[in-house]
């Protein structure tokens, strides 16, 4: 009755009633060989949801992903790439999007399939169509449910990630076992209601697309909205969940209530490991930093806090240099102005207090000291007000981040 | 009928019915002979205005300057130091602000007098009252209105600027002159609203307190709060404005319509000369970019999208980078989410377009990466929506500021 986590694993072609392939076509125009097209393929059309940016500057792929799921929700599968975003591309970009999905749909010669299309990479630019078109061929050409096929789609969609992102989670109920499986890709671009992010989760649990939307919103307001790497949203930003059914398990509200539960644990599980593996490779950085912040009158209030923190240029600029500056700390949480009480600031370095009842504690600074030179260390943030909190998994920001996105 | 205005002059000590005085006094505990203590004050009481830091963490000296300005607007002068923001101090720091406003007035002699205390620097960490009290006896020791002393007041309050920060306006009315002068600090902690910023204006024209506060707020709206380095907004920020009468020109309701059509002209002047002097100084920045958003339904709109992008690491970065990147430019546009339409966008790097109604225009990239080459440039964002517009001063982020504030 529990859930089987497995961290780092082949990735989509865990799961049963799909199949992935994956091609070099060069979308990248650099003749580099490098992966940059991914196919996730149902063996017949299934369930499924997506979360996506709510930023004004849609791509293309997010304004037809958004159109094809509220008409219904039953896709065959997914066409991803990296190297190009086909945002900011006009009536061109929503040619070029619905092209490559027509493209996956005839290359299983079932024209009449839905695909969903992600792009992620530069924005600007219109998609070479050609050498979209040799790729989905070869990728479809490679289908199958073999953990290397799944390790070369989970390295297809990256960009500046310096690793793939994948994790399992099982459960059994009933005698039968149940897979949700996801891919991801971060690095740069990650914030609030994500960024230049994507994430695949595939499962065979058997749903219908109202549950799964609900569920795949809980669980990315519990992740993938939880990080932070530079506070820039893209126009890319799509998590989309897949259902085969192939389980024979129901999940929702007409399934059985023990694995409906059992889903959603093992659903937050796989969003949260790749939220997680999304800030830890973020562009350049050297710390995650967890900022929870507690007592708040309200979770919005708490949020607005560890995000005014967590996207501090000088907070940020501290952690780098290992620099325990909880003025800076104090200051972010100030100015996102939600009524704080400084007479009521506790600031904590993992266990260690520096401010409580917002007198500072200098003396055992010493030890804060020491917790700030962990790559991963939490600040907590007490407000004293309520009993509302939201935590944030944030990066630090390095010169090399500045020095990598000079240019692209 | 028109306005002189003296770039880089000696600052408050041009203004008749006030002295300046400063002194060095290690604040900052270096023992390196820096000015850090400076004295402004009236011949007699006068009329004074502030606009402050809108952060829920109010450094001491702000809380001390609301207070007495919210009891009548009649103060004797200004104490300002740097090196230590008297900020987070708790009760013990709001004892110290008003030990420090009494020590000027002691000095002068006039016991009842009320000065004003503004203080800039570390957060967190008690002034070192023995050292102020040394400071303060120089500084009122010093006294006059010689260019020089002037100049070392403007110098006194500085802390990572890497110069001072002073102008002068002038203008005629009915045969008598009106001078309004401003010295000012910046360089980290710069945004909405005022940043780790402080702006000493006088003036000698004659003007009620609430006169004095509308113009100012009306002033600072156009010049202090549209300028952004990093984004943070510190808890110290303030503007005081200081009225000695000494001209005999009264402005305002009751004064000559034509003499407060030139007092506010002068005064904007100097409000916009200081804060692009700020933004110019930022730490370690190579760039100053204008964003002028236009087309938007409301102000607020356009600022919302002006601070966006000029906040955005991805498009600080790439200026740093002179890229043209216009796509982080759209995207950090649309995740300020005020409803822009895409296909209405236009980008414009000076005159030269990059995107037009939605569409790049390729074709056009050499000139605008010649365009981002300069040291100051313009970015202009067009939304065709409506006519408001807004303007924000920014600057780039570089590797330099990121060490540099690793660690303080």
């Amino acid at each position: 009755m529990s859930i089987e986590f497995i961290d780092n694993s082949p990735g989509l072609s865990d799961v049963p009633g799909f199949r992935v392939g994956a091609s070099a076509c060069d979308i990248r125009n650099k003749a580099n060989g490098r992966l940059d097209l991914a196919l996730v393929v149902a063996d017949q059309p299934c369930a499924a949801a997506g979360v996506f940016t709510t930023n004004d500057v849609k791509a293309a792929p997010v304004r037809l992903c958004q159109r094809l799921l509220a008409s219904g929700g039953s896709v065959r599968g997914i066409v991803g790439n990296s190297g190009n975003a086909n945002a900011c591309t006009s009536v061109q970009g929503d040619a070029d999007a619905a092209e490559t999905a027509r493209l996956a749909a005839a290359a299983l010669g079932a024209p009449s399939d839905v695909f969903l299309v992600c792009s992620t990479g530069r924005i600007g630019e219109l998609l070479p169509m050609a050498k979209v078109a040799a790729g989905v061929a070869e990728a479809a050409g490679r289908l199958s449910r073999v953990s290397a096929e799944g390790r070369r789609a989970a390295e297809a969609i990256l960009t500046s990630d310096t690793r793939p992102k994948t994790c399992t989670a099982r459960f059994v109920q009933g005698g039968r076992t149940v897979t949700v499986s996801g891919i991801a890709k971060g690095a740069g671009m990650i914030e609030p209601n994500m960024a230049t992010m994507l994430a695949f989760v595939c499962t065979d649990a058997e749903a219908a697309p109202a549950f799964l939307k609900e569920a795949l919103r809980t669980a990315s307001d519990d992740s993938f909205n939880c990080v932070s790497v530079d506070g820039d949203m893209s126009t890319n930003d799509t998590v989309l969940l897949l259902a085969s059914g192939a389980s024979g398990v129901k999940v929702g509200p007409e399934g059985n209530p023990a694995a409906t539960a059992l889903f959603r644990e093992a659903l937050g599980r796989v969003c949260f490991a790749l939220a997680e593996k999304i800030v830890g490779d973020g562009e350049k950085i050297t710390k995650v930093v967890s900022v929870e912040v507690e007592g708040a009158r309200s979770r919005a209030d708490a949020e607005k806090i560890a995000r005014a923190i967590g996207n501090s240029l000088l907070v940020k600029s501290s952690w780098f240099g290992e620099d325990p500056n909880w003025g800076r700390l104090a200051d972010a949480a100030g100015y996102a102005r939600t009524g704080l009480d400084e007479a009521k600031l506790d600031i904590h370095y993992g266990d260690v207090p520096a401010v409580l009842a917002g007198r500072p504690l200098p003396e055992n600074k010493p030890s804060w000291k020491e917790v700030v030179k962990a790559a991963r260390f939490t600040v907590r943030i007490g407000l004293g007000l309520g009993d509302a909190r939201f935590r944030l998994l944030a990066s630090d920001l390095t010169d090399g981040y500045v020095n990598y996105n000079k240019s692209e």
